[in-house]
């Protein structure tokens, strides 16, 4: 159903290679799963051989100059329809009337959000907040200029609306537990503040699709959609033009524009994904990209549960079973990160993962408690599969009351 | 000498396409000569036909990360090994002991900079200086986020060290007038503040290569260099290990990185670049990139000299003639701008060129006098040769004194 040539070589309950070195100290390799390198998906792009093959000759995508008439004047008009035709196939956005922004990932159109919905400030800097546990680099993003337009001020859960004009950032699926999100924070009269949608994660091999998202300024990035992090290509749809424009103007003051070798790299692999999803739609041929990751997450996800429950060291989310009207069926989410709670008196998660040479990210780092620590599932076959050896001398370990 | 058979198609004043309309005052089509988007050079690449040719396939290029160990650790050992081999060759810089940061276009790398000289940042934040007329976009991406960590304080010449600590910047060649330029403040007791030196247009197409630059920050672009603006990517030479480390970690915090497609194919296009160097100097095959520009942008300057010099309605700076290391012969700047002076009581020569239907970028956006102008030398060579039709129309209008 997966691709299982691909597959197979992963560890399974069933097919316990894990479970064999469970009483091994070793191996004892540090393995990072710190941050969300999107390698898991590496041997789908090797599947697929030459079709994603781009070639471009040395006087090929030399101008600055995209197309001088729209309000994004540096992307590449084939990225532009291919990002359309990407949302119109998933079903997992509006973008019908919406201006399209790229940048150098999402992570620069983060700012150039801020920078658009800020400016051009008053005597105080916007606060910015996001309910926690939030993505641990917007504070740094949101922060490390000091800017005069926007800082961070942390938890929209401890955030009062009365306290002035506010940007939240909402994250769905959220960065790192994985919940599904709405805005949390009423301003005065009920009014909400300025909204920036992080839709990083809303798509079909992470979470059931169960609408097209539709809000003001919904960004998107290649890294986490396919695993192309390489390619730093992000996107965002934007309602208003004049907040188009100003993202653009962020974006050209902060790098005169992105990248287009990449920009057309993205756009040649969208197409493939987009005709993937189409025949597979016909005829079930297995080259649908997002029905490998669905299956390769939900396979992770299950396999860890089983590892998880079965050691009793720690507590994983629960996810309501939703209806994906991309894939027809009813599922549960299964996010790019677990989020482990530490069960017990272990009050220092990220430690204990280090003390097993699993480098992952304590909760603090997320405004949230250091009980929890956050660890990547998307790690390549091999460190996932290691991690679930380490997950099995977690149970030796816990069985002697360490 | 030029590989004449690109060459062959502009006008020159021995071939002059331009003066036999230049009574016309047709074609009055818009030039765009405001920026600086270097299609001069696409006829080269072209004629180099795949030599240059990148193939990236779908499962290539997918991480995040390059080398962990490396202070930049987005930085493709390809690429970090052609700039090396490009700087030995071309011998414009030193690069023994350097550290390499490579960034989205140099753009990105000037706030890098900044960032890694202000930071962590006092109660105030430091000025950021240059001698005018200086890049006319440095005001405005040092100041854009209101940055609590650095500000514009606008001309070098204007301010005093005493004043507190500065950064200064400074562009040689320098854009808009293509001087060769050192640092002017002098801090207390005759100490020169941070410097970042912008050498985006010392290569040997537009001036002589006098000696290898060696100054603590060194700023490069591609898109000035070959004219592969597209690609967005800019380096830079550092000396101090730690101003290294806090340029990339502002490039971890603004975009997580550089395009590693472009990264691949800038790396390739160096190769190739050296490569005919190396041949030329052997056999002169007519394949070496800088001595192709290098006649191409003596062939403008000198038609554009003559040009101006009959009509009489601007003045154009004068370059001293240097020994160019890397050309083995003495020669002048040819600069990638040219800044036009209007003659006589014309006070505002961009609007006096806009009237003409040429777009330019007026003096005081490069704190200096709105008499002179910014004119791209780096159009492709159907704008160029308007523009020099248009500089005959300039004749007719100066004899009716208009």
């Amino acid at each position: 159903m997966c691709g299982t040539d691909i597959l197979a070589a992963k560890p399974t309950i069933e097919n316990p290679k894990g479970a064999g070195v469970s009483c091994s100290p070793e191996p004892h390799v540090l393995l990072n799963l710190d941050q969300g390198d999107p390698m898991a998906f590496e041997p789908y792009w090797r599947k697929m051989g030459d079709k994603c093959t781009v070639v471009i000759k040395g006087s090929e995508l030399m101008s600055y100059l995209s197309d001088r008439r729209k309000v994004c004047w540096f992307l590449e008009t084939e990225l532009e329809e291919a990002i359309k035709r990407l949302h119109s196939v998933i079903g997992n956005a509006v973008v019908d009337g919406r201006h399209i922004v790229v940048g150098t990932g999402s992570t620069q159109l983060y700012q150039a959000a801020l920078y658009a919905l800020a400016s051009p400030g008053g005597p105080d800097p916007i606060s910015v907040v996001c309910a926690a546990p939030y993505y641990s680099q917007y504070q740094e993003e949101t922060n490390y200029l000091r800017s005069g337009l926007y800082k961070w001020a942390g938890d929209a859960h401890a955030f009062s609306g009365k306290d002035g004009p506010f940007i939240e950032v909402v994250t769905s699926p959220n960065n790192p537990d994985g919940s599904i999100r709405k805005a949390v924070v009423n301003g005065p009269s009920g009014h909400q503040g300025k909204l920036i949608h992080d839709l990083a994660y809303y798509w079909p091999h992470y979470t059931p699709i169960t609408s097209p998202a539709d809000h003001d300024i919904m960004t998107f990035t290649f890294s986490k959609s396919t695993g192309h992090a390489g390619s730093r290509i992000g996107w965002a749809l934007v309602k208003d033009e004049e907040v188009a424009r100003k993202m653009t103007k962020f974006i050209e003051y902060s790098s005169i524009g992105v990248s287009k070798d990449s920009q057309h790299r993205v756009a040649k692999i969208m197409g493939v994904i987009c005709n993937g999803c189409q025949d597979f739609k016909s005829d079930h041929n297995l080259e649908n990209f997002f029905e490998f990751g669905r299956c390769l997450m939900a396979e992770r996800w299950e396999t860890l549960r089983q590892v998880v429950a079965k050691n009793g060291v720690f507590d994983l989310p629960k996810f309501p079973t939703e209806y994906c009207l991309f894939n027809g069926d009813f599922a549960e989410s299964r996010p790019a990160f677990a989020w482990l709670k530490c069960n017990g008196d272990r009050e220092d998660c990220e430690q204990f993962l280090k003390d097993h040479k699993i480098m992952s990210r304590g909760g603090g780092r997320f405004g949230s408690d250091p009980r929890f620590s956050r660890v990547s599932m998307l790690s390549s076959d091999e460190v996932f599969e290691q991690f679930l050896n380490r997950q099995a001398i977690f149970t030796k370990y816990s069985c002697l009351g360490e």
